[in-house]
């Protein structure tokens, strides 16, 4: 558990800094792009929370919040220095890992509620992007549905390769860390090699339609 | 319960399709336009079920998310020949008939918790509508409430309607045919003749304000 | 109770009436307007009451709704009479004071459920702006929370000061007072001193970054 805890918090503050960072260049005050960062670190397990009638956990337990608060004023007060191309790529790294680990985590918090698979798979995937969804709504910022980026497709699949493991092998420290490891190696070789969608997997734009 | 079960299936098929054919020029991925089908088809639902503090339906049967699915991948893998304006048209009755489903069904939920009228003409009101706001916000598209179209009047006389016929008669077949039919045709007759709000009933938007 | 339950009314009407003229020049017709004017009034409590996991407050009493129904459809009757700087002026206070209000309502309804006093203060913030919030997301409108108004400032300050006072001298009729006049003096202040966040609490947008 406490291990599963501080490496939770840790996606959290990766959570909020990549959300501050995503809006920073939209002329906002401190107040609003740690709003940003909260939303993006916590929407998505809220919504998770509130579909699955459970108690919101940072409601439970306010850390949650504290670390992304945090996070989201580190992230404005060195904002200046985070612009470089290095800094943006780490970041995109350190929310693949959170994607990976939020995946997981709202898998195992479903079957535990005794939850079918498939809805452990929405709860997964919607936990992963949920909070990203709502920072670009209210930020008026084009989200990842209508990017071509390889992202929901990385969650479904290592939600899918979980529930394999778990079925094969039950619940233990191995399944979580193949769980968590494809969903983060999935979307790290997205991120690298920029993975997009397949032209056959989208509908063109029709401009003169 | 059979018949409703079935029909309402056929509803949340077609709320769907019109979710994904919706958004379709908006350059979007199979994942994306999936993800929109299926929050058109049970966003509304999962509002009502959210704020009547009931479990989400599709949470306690999956059978509606997979419906959706299905659907919204039909409409993507068909697409190309569903841009005919007889298609489209077709889409839009399909709709109607799905809001004066969706809200005679959601009027019967309300009711049955104990709820009263006007809760139950608010919560047809958003099982109808809010899957189509979610999606529009998520698509940065405009939405039913900015445009005059005469959809949301209808839900709401149909509902009226329907509340008369289940005080006169009771709960029985023909009630809920009555509900439906009405809905659906006072829909039906603003597609087909172009109904607008009336402009005493609009407030012109103020170009030198 | 009594008192608190007539001047929560006159707080719904003045947030549904701000929110219907927020949205005026956006060329929608009375049941868009309508519907914005009652989400903005309704919609912040009705986050809260989610998110606490209780019975959402309009739900249990309808007249919340009546009042900003009617509310909404006396500012669009009116709305050529109300474009005045100073009737525009006196919505801004009126929003101010609905602000105070809640936010002082919003921390009792959290602190009487027995949450801690962090969730009191982020409740308060969300039933003060979630329903603009939304509002303006519906109405693809900028939300304050991309604009360098002190408004949120405000009532985080003020929901401080009112926990204070609650340590000091426990829940009397002084403190409630004492927590919404600071609010609503602080936030007036900043209207009419038209304050903005200074500098250095904001993040520039970077026109060529």
């Amino acid at each position: 558990m406490t291990i599963n805890y501080v490496i939770g918090m840790a996606a959290t503050a990766a959570f909020a800094m990549s959300g501050v960072l995503a809006v920073a260049r939209k002329d906002m005050d401190v107040i609003g792009l740690t709003f940003m960062g909260v939303v993006t670190a916590i929407g998505g397990g809220t919504l998770r929370d509130l579909l699955l009638d459970t108690p919101v956990f940072w409601v439970v337990d306010f850390n949650f919040v504290w670390i992304a608060i945090v996070a989201s004023l580190l992230a404005f007060s060195f904002e200046r220095y985070m612009r470089a191309e290095s800094v943006l790529l780490a970041i995109l790294y350190l929310d693949a890992f959170g994607i990976a680990l939020f995946g997981v985590q709202a898998i195992d918090k479903a079957l535990l509620m005794e939850f079918s698979a498939p809805v452990a798979v929405v709860m997964a995937t919607l936990t992963a992007i949920g909070g990203g969804l709502i920072r670009d709504v209210l930020a008026q910022r084009q989200n990842l549905l209508l990017s071509h980026e390889i992202y929901v497709s990385t969650i479904i699949a290592g939600s899918l390769l979980y529930l394999g493991l778990l079925g094969l092998f039950g619940k233990t420290l191995l399944t979580s860390i193949g769980g968590v490891g494809f969903t983060f190696a999935f979307r790290s070789l997205a991120i690298y090699r920029h993975w997009r969608m397949p032209k056959w997997l989208t509908l063109p734009s029709h401009l003169n339609g």
